[in-house]
């Protein structure tokens, strides 16, 4: 490649062209491969070493792809061949934590579950709550707008970010929003790079909201349905009623059946689904029961509840007990809440006229569901896994839904994108990416 | 105006060349003045109409304004010489309200607080409230992302909006967004268009999200402090509390004395300022003697709680008493709720220097302040004034401000964006706009 050594010389032992950590920071978690041999990859530990590889690869023409801590399902950050690799691994520090204004400065590196655990100690949380949580970063949860189990009390990353530091393509460094609730000046540029998987820019610093933790004890409740449309039902009237949940999510029972032989934990497996959740605040055990009572009156054939988070863990299971098995085609659908029956019950009949045996969770509370379908791994085993995928999106979407809810899209979903977006939106976007990238070295040809 | 028939004859009754349709859309609340005479006033009832509209604005290369109903703060709306006036107070319905995915679609003629009315019919209510609630558009608060007085508990207008129809400057209509709770599907282009000020392309629908109401009695409570710094102190304890205020507002003196002489309700001057502000739920008696107590503690002369919302409506009078008095010369600066004392002891160290009164009203739980100067209307009075506020913002900033909480820059505070924002970021907003409105004609020159 033109001139790495330059980069190299500006680097020093920050640009590497080790073939283990070229393999190791070449892909994504997710279905799709690299597209080939990245030349090195810069193992950034400031804004200055992003900013030199960029404006770098902008001189060179070299394709960027950038890389939090790999636990993307979407393939977006995957490798270029003859690419270049901008990891934030190093660049892990929680910079600050002030409680007054509830706000944290952290670096894109941290690992989501670190940054929650060091609020509490100040008796703040970071809401956002991707089930990777512990292995994730918060520059990823950045990047894709990442959801997960608190979603439906507390919203999705971008509702916590105030503020970014970003690098441009060019190498050129910018900041975005402030440190106060409201703030109205221009364009929410912000919320714009919040979801942009990496696009558009190199995120380097995070000014981040929390949240005060509510006094009481958590409560968790479960509840077993025979059938997934009941519990489907049962969540639309638990969202709209006074109980306010935390977390609320569902399992259906081929999804419990793997969890549990992935890890046992004694979950009974249920006759449809099964749905988990939590409640907090000084009512919490009034909330739960309220939850309870709903579900039973909505068909459960039971529902309990404890102090326990044992259940929420065990969903937190799902993606590693899917990838053991080898199953990774799934989606990232979202429908409204009030069409959550309707898409369980259009998902069986799509599983039994393909013949192959599709399993779901999703967080229910905000109809967001992931679905993921059994078949052989052979070229004949994916294709028509992924007709079955084609067809629960064309249904989300058929029922005023979206095709990714919370993992965005990469290259993955990127032939979904117009089944969603009409022309105009989708020319719109490329002309903010050609504005802000405009020899298309950032993350080319994805999210878009 | 070239071919203006042209555009007369596609429009026909709803375009008007009649002097008082067009002096009456020409500006805004704002103390700027128009620019000048526009040519014509569109009277859009359609989405078609603002089509046709910007297609031939675009193709003669006629700069257009935008206006809901004209209640702005800015400049945002006035008009052009030889401009057009696109007016969207015709398409002022509420297309549909679905309880069960708490979502309205509107048109963005309708009036806050009649889609707010409406909503409540439902049990459901739509968040936003700007203390114009009464007479500005949904339109509008999209526009400016509004903000108002139940922020501190619910944010801004961007939280609340789903998605999107907007007209382009070309006249292409595009959707944004989606029906769901979460949507990561390309850029943001909601929330890029949500507080863009009228210059990247116009709405002419949206999809709002609303909120369920809340059970319990809401209950209104009242502190009067000697020290307005006092008054900051209570309300950064009260919002990093359990009391979870929905509305949290400060009132200083002096602001109390102009809405009381504008409309006596036997409000009681305070010393230094006044804490008004509501509690819902439940639990809302507990919590209003929760925040009762903690100003006593912050050293409030007296504190009590009400079951009437008398207080917050003359809280909402502040606008209208400061225009009666021809005070226009004002800020709507924010800063970390942590230094509202801070920002209060300097407001008054400002006034004392440059021997002019100051009056203030905040949004304090979320730390917007309205700060407004008592100076002649002759061109050394208001020089003098402008002073005190450029003086008042920079202090914010100072603070970790910002210079717009909710009413937006428009043409008013354009000059003050370089305090706030970097050159980068600057020229990354002038190159989205250049990438949408390739011919500048959408209310040009303004917002960035």
């Amino acid at each position: 490649m033109d001139g790495l050594q330059d980069l190299a010389a500006r680097l020093e032992a920050r640009l590497s062209t080790d073939p283990e950590v070229i393999a190791r920071c070449a892909r994504d978690t997710s279905r799709a491969a690299p597209e080939g041999l990245p030349v090195a990859v810069v193992l950034a530990e400031c804004t200055g070493d992003v900013s030199a590889a960029l404006a770098w690869a902008n001189e060179t023409g070299t394709r960027v792809s950038v890389r939090g801590a790999g636990t993307g399902l979407t393939g977006g950050a995957n490798a270029y061949d003859g690419g270049l690799v901008i990891s934030l691994e190093r660049m892990n520090r929680i910079l600050s934590i002030d409680a007054d204004d509830r706000l944290a400065v952290v670096q894109p590196g941290v690992i989501t579950a670190e940054l929650d655990a060091a609020c509490r100690e100040e008796g703040l949380f970071f809401p956002p709550d991707p089930a990777s949580a512990r292995t994730c970063s918060v520059g990823g949860n950045i990047a894709t707008n990442a959801g997960g189990l608190r979603c439906v009390a507390h919203g999705v990353t971008s509702d916590w970010i105030a503020g970014l530091e970003v690098v441009l393509a060019d190498g050129r460094v910018m900041r975005t929003g402030a440190r106060t609730r409201k703030n109205v000046v221009g364009y929410d540029l912000t919320r714009l790079f919040v979801g942009s998987e990496g696009t558009l820019g190199i995120v380097t610093e995070a000014t981040v909201r929390l949240k005060t933790v509510p006094e009481g004890t958590p409560r968790t409740f479960r509840a077993s349905f025979a059938r997934v449309e009941d519990a489907g039902r049962a969540v639309t009237a638990i969202v709209n009623g006074p109980a306010d949940p935390e977390v609320l999510e569902l399992m259906d029972a081929l999804s419990v059946e793997i969890i549990e032989s992935f890890h046992p934990s004694g979950l009974r497996v249920p006759g449809g689904a099964m749905l988990v959740g939590q409640t907090v605040g000084l009512d919490s055990l009034a909330k739960a029961e309220e939850i309870a009572r709903t579900c039973v009156e909505h068909g459960a054939d039971d529902a309990d509840i404890s102090d326990s988070d044992q259940l929420l863990e065990a969903r937190r299971l799902s993606n590693p007990a899917l990838n053991a098995r080898g199953l990774k085609i799934s989606c990232d659908i979202g429908v409204p809440v009030s069409k959550l029956a309707e898409i369980f019950h259009g998902i069986k009949a799509i599983s039994s006229r393909h013949g192959l045996r599709v399993s779901s969770v999703a967080h229910a509370g905000d109809g967001n569901l992931h679905s993921t379908v059994e078949s052989p791994d052979t070229p004949a085993g994916i294709a028509a896994a992924d007709a079955v995928i084609d067809d629960i999106t064309k249904l989300a979407l058929a029922l005023g839904g979206t095709i990714s809810g919370e993992h965005g899209i990469g290259s993955v979903k990127r032939h979904e994108l117009p089944w969603q977006q009409d022309a105009v939106a989708l020319d719109v976007q490329r002309g903010i990416k050609r504005a802000l990238d405009p020899n298309g070295i950032l993350t080319p040809d994805r999210a878009i």
